[in-house]
């Protein structure tokens, strides 16, 4: 019945969706809990009183930070990584009845323990044991930790489907690709594409990136993260990493993933079909969206953060990535397209070129450089051969650490 | 192994996707064939040789196009609506072995001839009973129709949901959103947008809007449609229909769909999560990508349409939709909140008052006020109750396409 025709307010009221109650808590074991994504997770979590248990929570090396968390998410196990954290971790849950364990073998447990959902958090390849752990025992894993794929990539993805476990990106860019994907065969997939902000660096010449100090290149312009990540990001060897974990994740051949530029990080990623069709996955630049998606995962869960308002935004920009400027991505999608264990050595040469550029023994041109020499010094038979499991993957990752702890000798 | 590291092209060659090979070719009843989205049709479907066969083909008025359609398509009948176009539809047939035939009862036989695939992209009203007949007989229908959802949309929802029939949106706008749809659940939907590109009109006062020639309005900057859709498009009244089809196909209250105006016409709709997830789709301005999607699905093909490239494009403009200028938009909202017969009657008047505007009988500002004071005269118990059926639509339709002539008169 129409009885008054006229005009309606620009912005229609939005009704929120009643969450749909569980039947019981999710249960979650939290590897990572201490860092920027544990954190982020624990603020999605209290978002939905209730609707989540913490059966266990990993970190590093911070013990009593650990404590504070395992007390927050009222988790039933905490396991700190470094031994001599465990005095903190104890002291601090002291009175409390969480259990304290120390140790990779305590990681590994806490990964294990009874849980319907994994979040894989650990920063680096120390993670990478644990993940693994997980997949082989069959278990959903939410993936924020880049290594696992990255170095073990087809070794996880195989293993994953033999223990029939399922992994669900956490990255917001993979996120954002498995969003856009759908129900949709690989098969069907023309061109994926990862967006990168460009970092602070993305107007910079080539000699002022190289020479940029470790405030510069932690300043990121849209997204709070570690400082690992943030530097992986200053010079987009980021979106290399990130083209390799889509490669094995979505099983999309490398010269069908690209990267375009994206100042704004509103788009993440974006999937081409024969047809034309170009699906978009978008977020505003705040982890607490693929956190959500992933724990909410095949349900859906407010996260405390609202979808971009597009017209509000005005504007969303894109330009090609800059591989003369940016030479990192270069190299990161030479070592995906060479395969094997090429991403392997790449991942950990990066990794220690990064702390050394934090420490100021380098200067930030010399990381992608120096990770570009240490892959082409190693031998492709023998070194770079492709890891069949967790253990290959740790010496071919062992390997090309020790030869970049040479170069920077 | 990496032989060589260095820098990659930008752009990596994209290498096509062979097309699967389909067992026998999908059988097409093409209805509209003579019109804009009919014709793209055929161009998708020479596209792909071998990959489809045209059961039957229907048209208006146009015999002798219709017979020059049914000979490209090798189509095995053709239909022509209006019996007064029966004698070019057999003249130009003669010798091709074609079966002619005129009337609503062939172009419904047309609808309802073996096959796997029906295209309904007959423009206005009259492709309501064909629509329906092969909805009612469970076949997949790829719906270019408006008028099929925003004249009898529950009741042809409802009807598939009987029969079975699975309904693909082949406009640009209602595809794009089914394919960012995925697999989800409607329930979990927040928010679905569908784009506007704000027409020829989008910067001009609400004055000169309201006196713009036919010439003015069917001068659109993006699209190449029929001269109805164009007309609809500049006054946003298209916008209007297209909120209304997307609460019958994809079930999402009225509140929940909005329009934003996007000058580029690349996104074509948007789905907005509470967990802060945006999923758009895309695709450069040419209904050759939807109607592939269409024609193709669950599968994909080639479309002679590449994905959008978004570098290339350098950037996507937001704006919101201005109800003051665009009135028609505002009352078709009204019209979709009211429900029952409301949308029927809106989408009724309109045409009438489409076609007096291109009559140069009417201004174009005439075109919203008037259907509004349509809507408004109509007995909201007796003449405004939902239709249940075609027949019904159709009377509501019947009804208020008179009043609208009274008011013209």
């Amino acid at each position: 019945m129409v009885t008054k025709l006229g005009l309606v307010p620009a912005e229609p009221p939005r009704s929120r969706r009643a969450l749909r109650p569980d039947l019981r808590p999710k249960r979650l074991a939290i590897l990572g809990a201490t860092g920027s994504i544990g954190r982020s997770c624990a603020q999605v979590i209290a978002f939905a009183p209730g609707r989540f248990a913490v059966a266990s929570v990993a970190g590093g090396r911070d013990g009593a930070a650990l404590a504070r968390c395992a007390i927050e998410l009222n988790a039933e196990f905490a396991a700190v990584a470094d031994p001599a954290g465990y005095g903190d971790l104890k002291a601090g849950l002291a009175g409390t009845g969480v259990e304290a364990a120390a140790g990779p073998e305590a990681v590994r447990e806490a990964a294990l323990r009874e849980a319907d959902l994994v979040v894989s958090a650990i920063v680096g390849a120390a993670g990478l044991g644990p993940t693994f752990a997980a997949v082989a025992a069959g278990r959903t894993v939410a993936l924020a930790n880049k290594e696992t794929l990255v170095c073990a990539g087809a070794a996880v993805m195989q293993t994953a489907r033999r223990a029939g476990a399922m992994l669900l990106p956490m990255d917001s860019e993979h996120n954002a690709l498995f969003q856009a994907m759908g129900a949709r065969e690989p098969e069907t997939i023309e061109v994926m594409t990862i967006t990168a902000s460009g970092g602070p660096f993305r107007e910079w010449s080539a000699e002022r990136i190289a020479n940029a100090t470790p405030e510069e290149a932690l300043a990121h312009p849209n997204w709070v993260m570690g400082p690992k990540v943030t530097i992986d990001s200053a010079g987009l060897m980021n979106k290399g990493l990130e083209l390799i974990e889509a490669h094995f994740l979505f099983g999309v051949p490398p010269d069908r993933l690209e990267v375009v530029v994206h100042p704004q990080s509103i788009v993440h990623g974006l999937i081409a079909f024969a047809d034309g069709s170009l699906i978009a996955g978008m977020a505003s630049p705040d982890m607490r969206t693929p956190i959500a998606h992933c724990l909410a995962y095949p349900d859906r869960m407010a996260s405390g953060v609202r979808p971009p308002d597009l017209a509000a935004l005005g504007r969303l920009t894109f330009e090609r990535a800059d591989l003369q400027r940016f030479p990192a991505l270069g190299i990161a999608i030479e070592a995906l397209r060479a395969g094997g264990g090429a991403p392997t050595a790449l991942n950990a040469a990066n990794e220690i070129a990064v702390a050394a550029f934090l420490a100021r023994r380098i200067g930030f041109g010399e990381i992608a450089r120096l990770v570009g020499r240490t892959i082409s010094a190693m031998d492709a038979a023998e070194e770079l051969a492709a890891p069949q499991d967790v253990a290959q993957a740790l010496a071919i990752h062992h390997i090309a650490g020790e030869r970049m702890k040479r170069l920077l000798a």
